[in-house]
């Protein structure tokens, strides 16, 4: 696996194919917004010869074509399949896509949880196929190495899966970024490590080495100023046990909690409520020191979801009120962008 | 991969050549102590003739013999690598035991990470080999679905790795079995497993199914009065992850927290002090609970590993202080028998 194995200077093209205007295309919506490589097109046939910027209302304009050939005569080099499937798997229909685009010569990026290089063996030179839902090689243990860095390290919690922690913390990238701070991305899913060129798939990753593979990405970023770490799931999913090792191999200074305008129990276990937001920061803090074994990290603001509200009005209100109610700094990054959440980060 | 592997009237072998007297033998001292198979033999050379009740201290009678014929002809059916070597992998000298093992016609428990299965694919009718390393198949995500048992269902938290959890879990299930309470016991690592015949390793699950791993085992014991969960790792170990996917698969509504008399600091860490175990005891609450989304357990003891401790008198003086300090009820299971552990789970 070369690793990175995405140069931010490929273009690519978006396989969309019916998801351009469906959840089930975040993969591609979530390049569409923040990939720092150029977008040669999306390919989506039923809707072909539009641009993407008109049908997703994602402002970044690409032409929609139909086939791979059309992608490829526009000089995209690497195709990213762009939908999440039910299950994670690549769906049947798909595998004479992938067939034909290795003969067309593009590399593929494929965050899904099936691998696709082992049935493609000889490839162009600089043909390349990345199958990033995998544990990475030479993975050890973890040391709590992260905690004697110098200098800023923020896991971005939640409080429910998919509720915009990857979207908070490149919005924060990008504030930061502006005003010339050293700014790192730790990807932690596979959409970020798409965007970021690198990272590691958390979900893939063995128990026994869940810390370590965190702690690697941190200290490979070890010279940032500030390392924004992507979280993943959240403590009251019954499922989810990604907080400990991002935690522990980040050793967070600081929290940015993400949580979505007027959602009050889990999206899709509506039995769990979701506990008030000041109580939810105080337990990863708690987890986090454990006991005063480890640093303890600051809750430093409040990354607010407004997405479903119209009018940016009314979503700053939403906004006001939940800093009223917290005493957090608050904002929506996406839409407001991430100067307050920055701000925040910066105080002692 | 047939589960349960191991049919607890086939004799095993432990193999444990140059460890009978070495910390790295502790598969062999797990199975010699809890294992309710008929033990045929001990291999190791270094002691042939001797018996291991005498060479290990342990109070169960075996032959130590210096061959895997000897083995054979004792009666043993099934060789355990009874030997943990540093990382986990099987060490050059192995190899050709294992093969003549598989000549012999011996199945194989092999709790170490490399995969012994694919290497020999033809074997004798009855034979196998048990990988138990290894993710086991058909896996899904959690539901906390164990959180609506009517059962009684206990995680043994540590203060450290190694630290006597899983000792613990098994002396509490023969002090209830002893006064007729249907116990299960939940193996989550390799000598566990090997004891019980079958169990879940978590060290080699992958994150997303970590909690799910652990719901399933849970739930295949729903009919048990009580519910005993080998727990791993430590919530103050930087490395260790493995105390959320126990705690949300298991939906505790007890924990037991382990601990080694004397010791201040994790073994392997020294620099990482042992908090005050009461305050430990109520992250491991706070966490299982997170602000009341989840049944919150309680903390029902302490089990004290006071193996280090010659003089029983001395030891069960250290046993009361911690009672006295704490205020929770506390025994070594091991040297006093768990009776006050079971009676702490037992009320209300």
């Amino acid at each position: 696996v070369p690793e990175p194995a995405l140069d931010p200077a490929q273009p690519l093209a978006l396989y969309m194919e019916a998801s351009t205007r469906h959840p089930s295309g975040k993969m591609g919506f979530g390049l569409l917004r923040y990939s720092p490589n150029p977008i040669a097109c999306v390919i989506d046939s039923t809707a072909a010869g539009r641009d993407a910027r008109d049908v997703t209302g994602i402002p970044r304009s690409a032409p929609i074509v139909a086939t791979l050939a059309a992608a490829r005569a526009l000089g995209a080099e690497v195709l990213v399949l762009g939908i999440a499937p039910p299950g994670g798997r690549v769906p049947d229909a798909w595998w004479a896509v992938i067939d034909e685009a290795v003969r067309l010569g593009l590399s593929i990026v494929n965050g899904l949880h099936d691998r696709l290089a082992p049935r493609h063996p000889s490839l162009r030179a600089g043909q390349w196929i990345w199958d990033m839902r995998v544990e990475p090689e030479g993975l050890t243990i973890a040391t709590g190495a992260a905690a004697r860095l110098p200098n800023r390290r923020v896991v971005f919690v939640g409080s429910d899966m998919a509720i915009g922690k990857m979207s908070a913390a490149l919005e924060v990238q990008r504030a930061a970024r502006a005003r010339g701070i050293d700014a790192a991305f730790v990807a932690t899913g596979q959409i970020g490590i798409a965007i970021a060129g690198r990272g590691v798939a958390l979900d893939a990753v063995r128990l026994d080495y869940a810390c370590g593979a965190i702690e690697r990405e941190v200290m490979a970023h070890s010279g940032a100023e500030l390392v924004l770490v992507e979280g993943q799931g959240s403590l009251v999913h019954p499922a989810s046990t990604a907080t400990l090792p991002l935690l522990r191999g980040a050793m967070p200074t600081h929290l940015v909690l993400c949580h979505r305008a007027g959602q009050k129990t889990l999206a899709r276990i509506p039995e769990i409520a979701i506990p008030p937001l000041v109580a939810l920061a105080g337990l990863y803090e708690d987890l986090a020191a454990s006991c005063g074994t480890f640093p303890r990290p600051r809750t430093a603001a409040i990354a607010l979801n407004t997405f479903h509200i119209a009018d940016d009005a009314q979503a700053e209100r939403a906004v006001r009120t939940l800093q009223d109610e917290t005493g957090l700094p608050c904002c929506d990054p996406v839409r407001q962008g991430a100067g307050r959440l920055l701000e925040a980060l910066s105080r002692a």
